[in-house]
């Protein structure tokens, strides 16, 4: 697990005491290539990291710094987990010289609209963004300097419902229900997110179109659609402390077949690394994918609704956070794509 | 509690070693009118209730007989908690003077052509239908000496969506995603139902239109619509054994405001012993029905994706399977309908 | 459940909404006597009882009231479910005339030098023991006006070991080691309490004689033993949202007997309503006690360890808390012990 | 993840449809020197591995073969995860060339009464011990070409207890709770293991002294204190997939303090790449050792009870089981210990 002295990239991450950076440097851990350096974090800066992450061993005596250009200074990359409305200035201080890829919200989102409306503020703009599965994503990757991580739901149901907008098979009015792990919601102690309220119970939230994730989910399908594609998005909390489990639907185009649809979903997944579509019968769980970057998928077409129903199963905070944002490193570094990325899951 | 001498109701239960027969003796010990019979059960006849249902401590020393005839003669009441295709026998033995509430699918679906596709076998025909909620139901069950318990899922959907259709709110095609805890899996020991498997994970299964529960849900939602309804339905497992969270959606008809919505809602949830319509912003949760015979309800209308999202939350043992049949006993008997009912559920 | 017009027993609830306060309004909801009157909450005071409990559906619209004398006046019964050291005011303030239960630990111990160690700051002495199975408590509970509720685990704790000590078949010195469920560590957000920290971990807490319940557990033992018995006692926090399982035990005295120890057991819980050793062979679950007042018992010897192993599994809040609290009022006011406290748990 | 083209090892796994069989395999995928051969299990030969372990993305393809000598012929390792009494028929007909790593128990006990008193059947004899991190256990295993891994509770206890009784400050006289996750009860399905359950609910079982991993424990722990350890064991079932918490104690040797005990774990665990020792104030969680091959330990004297309180977390299927098995491959075959072993866990 990584013993070579001389490596190719030093990385620093910022916000390295919640839950996107302690996965961060989970995976970073496991790189071959990648040095870790600075861990910064501004509430919990002289902490121990042992104190905050303890399930990172090796790094249980690393203390955390402030967030600042001086200690992000001297990486080649730097991994950004941060509430969102902070990457700008961070990303601005530290030059174009090094790779900052950003796990928050701030550069994903193109039309100053959506951002306005769904998040409020100044519009930064767009950065390439980190799903290297859409059209053309792959491409913008290369190379980056800047790189915007997707949001975890987005990952999520993107991947499962683009093969079918790819192909034309589909009406651009998407149906998305999603189950989320509870890390999802951060780290920060809310009476809602007590174990003793998660447990044994599913939760709503964000209902009626209002969950940020919604246009960025939106904006995805409609670019691979190349029409406008609504998303009717409603996520759950589930009793589980990780895991996404997206089910997307959208009414099929007439005279789509089950043959076609699992066609388009062969042709849209083959030769992707972390993409799986499942042997026909077997269905996606989040259980499958703990702590991998792989992402589960299966289609079926439902005759007498007349819809097409995409499943996809992730780990929120690997490919759909932490392992997005490492395989995004990869393809602008030009390492390998899948260096470091685990695609077997710790089940049961 | 309850403790008296003279109680209006003699009950038997058929299969009281599963999690159904355990939930309906549950119930039955807190009901003011009932005074339990028999208990029966084939593959555990002759053993200790207290090594099958632990939690019913003051039955513990019962003894299992064989289910048939004369073990359930001689009583006001027999429920019916038996595989599918075993109640009709049962049924006929028993005679017309006892009252059979069944929690089974034997006498739910009117169209012998969904029996067919869905179950196969020869079709029954139909019960009084024990979801005295929907219009015109609760008429049907008074005096009934015949009652078919809904399914678990077809409860929480048909209570989500009627008030929709019946005001003419939105399209004929719903999309129905819902989370179910373990229990509605049943107690027979299956790989996939292990606790190893489930916990930490979601999962879909019965995709694409295939599950059971589906013709009864449009069937349902038909009747109130005055139209043929179809639904998407899309099940899922989750990491809790009990509680089923639906979400359910559909087109919303032009001009259709929040406000007709809410109203819609409040109007068919009035009066209702059981239905909570939540007080806007605040959504149904399972873990606050916990044990309970309340439907927890909420409604929004999502304006840029043009849909309304309905969403129920139950116990499916409870209101979704013995809860229901209690209901339906207490009015059938001509009981006070809430009687031995709680509304209260056992959270956190 | 519960709608006579004159009933004998107005209460209200001070600290409705934390769990402790709303187990005592579930309870309460289903006891025929009882009549629910003030609720308050100094933090929560003037919201809706339904944002805060939405499992307590009936009472979703009465309104939180400061915690005061005047709140609290004019009730036969007041339960205090407080933050330690603030009973003793409360109840001063309340009068002799009422009986006052309170769920904190003021008025638990004995001995000041364990107040002085455990908690700190004056010592307030003790009121009548909530533990109405221990040896002479019952009687000291009748026509009481002040109960001191104990605390979770030393109800676990103290009703596994009882009867071997009673019997005089240990040594005095016992080894515990509990799994409570998380709702015994309230409601406050804490970062360790998250949904996310506690699904699939087991970590433990207060170790090596520093948890607070630990003099409590001594201080009974001791009285049933008629010398001192230390406990070596380590908590641990389960995935789950209650329950407690206690695994006590201590060295056997010579030519002690496995026969002579389970008549010991069948002696002391002998008639208690709320006590149930279980047969040979089958042990206690936390998951068959939810929701209710139960204790399930079971106990060993091994003779190669030379050790009896007691094992107790409760409800934290319900017999834990609040349903000793209900049992202990039932007593002092001279009710039927058992009205209003379920002995069925809510399982699967 | 393992691309070299020649890798020093190639090994079968034998029993790769369960749980063990599983979490060797995800081991050796990230194992660098390791070439994975034949996938062997008697029920399900001639599956899909993807069906059986859907985590094992990367071996979805592979059909599982029957375990046979013809099947496991022509590999460096054999790992075994095979029923109790079946590891030396198939070593024998494995020859001596090959290393065998045998993760049943068959090979553990070094006393044939205690064989006869918990398995039954003839006594095998024993094999180099894979617990390298005990006394002498690691000489043994060098160049060892059997290897028998420990019990996954006595993996947890002995090294919790080890440090206490290797410097003579503990008497020999231990107790044991220990809570572990689900699978450490492996995956054929059962009822009392079924998700409905197990969530929500702590359950202890083989209490009294009958638990087949009791001798295991005491035979280390004796042999490292250089004279007979009694251990009395309760192990409970925990509502988690995987981890073990043990909790154990021994009455302080007169004289003992605290900074010495600190001192004797100091140096027990120095050096040692799996054991960590926490700061003082931190206790280990099962959680922060998920997926991992670390130990998290502590140690407190409890100076009221007079009692040494020791507590380890492990991941019962990886340190536990697989974990140890390849920990014990890599030295037996002159590997670096920590080859292919994650350090970190995956966590939250």
């Amino acid at each position: 697990m990584g013993r070579s002295e001389e490596r190719a990239v030093r990385a620093a991450v910022a916000g390295a005491s919640g839950y996107a950076g302690g996965e961060i440097l989970r995976l970073l851990m496991g790189h071959p290539e990648v040095e870790i350096g600075a861990l910064t974090g501004n509430a919990h800066a002289g902490e121990r990291l042992g104190a905050l992450q303890p399930q990172l061993v090796p790094l249980a005596d690393r203390t955390l710094e402030p967030t600042s250009a001086e200690t992000l200074a001297g990486h080649d990359v730097v991994f950004l987990a941060l509430p969102h409305g902070q990457s700008a200035a961070v990303a601005e201080q530290l030059g174009d010289g090094v790779l900052v890829v950003d796990c928050g919200a701030d550069f994903r989102l193109a039309d100053p609209a959506d951002w306005e409306r769904y998040y409020g503020g100044p519009h930064a703009g767009t950065w390439p963004y980190g799903l290297p599965e859409l059209p053309g994503a792959r491409d913008a990757l290369r190379g980056a300097r800047r790189v915007a991580v997707p949001g975890c739901y987005p990952t999520a149901v993107s991947l499962a419902l683009f093969p079918a907008y790819a192909a034309g098979l589909v009406e651009p009015e998407a149906v998305v229900v999603a189950a989320s792990g509870t890390s999802g919601a951060g780290r920060s102690p809310k009476p809602h997110l007590l174990g003793s309220e998660v447990m044994g119970a599913m939760s709503p939230y964000g209902v009626g179109g209002v969950h940020r994730h919604t246009p960025e989910m939106a904006q995805n399908l409609s670019a691979v659609a190349g029409e406008r594609v609504t998303v009717s998005f409603t996520p759950t909390l589930a009793p589980m402390p990780r895991g996404i489990l997206a089910t997307c639907s959208a009414k099929a185009k007439p005279s789509v077949t089950a043959a076609a649809l699992r066609e388009a979903y062969a042709k849209a997944t083959a030769g992707e690394p972390f993409l799986r579509l499942l042997p026909e019968g077997q269905w996606p769980t989040t259980g499958a994918v703990l702590g991998s970057n792989a992402v589960l998928l299966q289609v079926a077409l439902d005759e007498t609704a007349g819809r097409v129903i995409a499943i996809s199963a992730i780990d929120n905070l690997t490919k759909g956070t932490a392992g997005g944002a490492v395989q995004s490193m990869n393809i602008a570094r030009g390492l390998p794509e899948e260096l470091g990325l685990p695609t077997t899951g710790v089940a049961p």
